[in-house]
């Protein structure tokens, strides 16, 4: 829906400010060292078969072409088709976490990327700790977010400008959308693809073959209260 | 709870036969080229959770020791630790499904790994249409057995000789784990660290660091209905 401001209303401007935003058609999928492969394979799957019904492409991007390991050992990766200097146009970049966001505020290479990308996006996205990462590129100050529930007190302390909600399945300020811990980042992305994409039936399709029960409430967060979340407004 | 038999009290062999089984604790992934990464992933993050607190060894298991591709273009892979003929002691083997299945049952070497292999493991376990390799490897000769519900019919004939279960998120048959599509593998798996590593509680500390909302219930299956799947019994 499409809401109509006084402003608006009286602006000259009125039909290009208010008019359906372009459908985000390019995605990229931040690979940072020792991410969780889940956080990554979640969405991946769910943008993957909305791939198949739409316009949508995917893509890789690293500090290298070199395949980037997954936290759990030397088991798996992802395979970068884009470096950071190469810079390819997306729409919206999504931030996995885990052990890679620790690494990651302090790769300035990394950082740096964010900070110059976030500008040319439609969306920027995070799941779990990759919150952590947006904190620290400035991209949250101010904002309301929220992060994995287990690491909670270091995310707390890691991005003290951040407004921080505890009980969120996902939190959406703007044009930043971050999700919980690992498996949340699941349901963000299936109301990324309902919303943002506008396709709700392929959002349920999506997760439908993924056999994934969705959690469609943004407020659902058993997980805050087992791990002792608390809200953490900004200090600025 | 161990039971035991009239044959066994009046037995010389009562402690042997009826004593605890050991703690599975070598685990091998199987890595089939066009793995679907989620398959793979939803175990492995929740089985890595549970090694930190325990003896288990998880490895990857290839047919060479080259990158496996997932089933998303060229973004990602598992990197096998072992080959098939290298043949490494495990006591659990774990098969994702995908694109991967469908390629893997007409490829002999696989069949003949899990053919030699499953004779020697405590569990074989397949994650989605996972179950197909079981299939065309004879394992699932006769035993109950479920799948995805997305590709039910595809698998039903592609297994004639398995009395496939419909309404199920997984199914056990002896020591054979088969679980519904994709994201059933991760309640599948609890349940497996709570029954057969017995720790409950690291498979719920598990799933709560993965903000997981577990299904406990074997017969909990939504999918099934909108897919349209029924029972299937074994034509042998």
């Amino acid at each position: 829906m499409v809401r109509f401001s006084l402003w608006c209303i009286l602006a000259a401007t009125c039909t290009a400010a208010t008019s359906t935003p372009p459908l985000p058609q390019t995605i990229g999928i931040l690979a940072l060292p020792k991410f969780v492969g889940l956080d990554a394979y979640g969405p991946i799957e769910l943008l993957n078969l909305a791939a198949f019904s739409s316009n949508l492409s995917l893509s890789i991007i690293g500090q290298t072409l070199d395949l980037v390991s997954s936290s759990v050992g030397n088991t798996s990766g992802l395979i970068p088709s884009y470096t950071f200097d190469q810079d390819p146009k997306i729409d919206v970049l999504i931030i996995p976490g885990g052990p890679a966001s620790r690494l990651a505020i302090n790769n300035p290479e990394v950082i740096a990327y964010v900070k110059r990308t976030y500008p040319k996006l439609q969306y920027i996205m995070s799941i779990c700790t990759g919150a952590q990462v947006l904190a620290r590129a400035g991209v949250l100050d101010g904002k309301r977010a929220t992060t994995n529930k287990f690491s909670w007190k270091e995310m707390v302390a890691s991005g003290p400008t951040v407004n921080w909600v505890a009980h969120a399945r996902w939190v959406i300020d703007n044009n930043i959308w971050t999700s919980s811990g690992v498996t949340a980042g699941m349901d963000m992305i299936h109301h990324f693809i309902t919303t943002a994409l506008r396709n709700g039936t392929l959002a349920d399709r999506a997760a439908n073959i993924l056999e994934y029960e969705v959690h469609r409430d943004p407020s659902f967060d058993p997980f805050a209260d087992i791990w002792g979340a608390t809200d953490a407004p900004a200090v600025m």
